[in-house]
């Protein structure tokens, strides 16, 4: 966990999620897990990268929007959607992105 | 703190940030908050928003890649860019991203 993804050299596409919860229940939690490994079996998803304080900020990123439709369009993840909205999030905000650079720095 | 950014109806640009600190020093907090009220300053700003959790992220909105420059070009950002491979993060990642879509939710 908390981790750097692995992105491939851009361009690629990022869904960046960025919510606050009413409770984080650790049912919660386990639907997150779930919805991450549901993620991972879809074959243009690239990687993730999350952080939480209070506020959340998970970020999946993806080989094309094509990718992402179907990721968003699969039974489980659309159940967990609307639990989503009915339970968990006070508020969310879901934005699609085109990366088209990246650098970084690691140090010795 | 820890507050959704006010951003506009896309397209505008993300500068996503993610880190991992070698240690989380109270002057790395300050000179954090001294670079937020530095971006604060662009015009072409549009918010941010952030959460930490041992890994951090860090999503600074503009409206496009110039007032991205502008800023990354600043004499304390340089110096704060400096400092921050040389003293405060473990490793770094930025990816510019062109935010396309966005849609939210908040209960009631």
């Amino acid at each position: 966990m908390n981790e750097f993804a692995n992105t491939p050299k851009p361009p690629y596409y990022a869904v960046i999620f960025s919510s606050t919860l009413k409770v984080n229940t650790k049912e919660y939690q386990e639907v997150s897990i779930q919805m991450e490994e549901l993620a991972l079996e879809n074959e243009g998803f690239l990687g993730y990268e999350a952080a939480r304080d209070g506020f959340g900020i998970f970020i999946s990123f993806w080989k094309d929007l094509d990718s992402i439709k179907k990721w968003k369009a699969e039974s489980e993840h659309q159940i967990a959607q609307k639990r989503g909205r009915a339970e968990w999030y006070k508020r969310f905000k879901v934005r699609i992105a085109k990366v088209e650079r990246d650098y970084g720095f690691e140090s010795e």
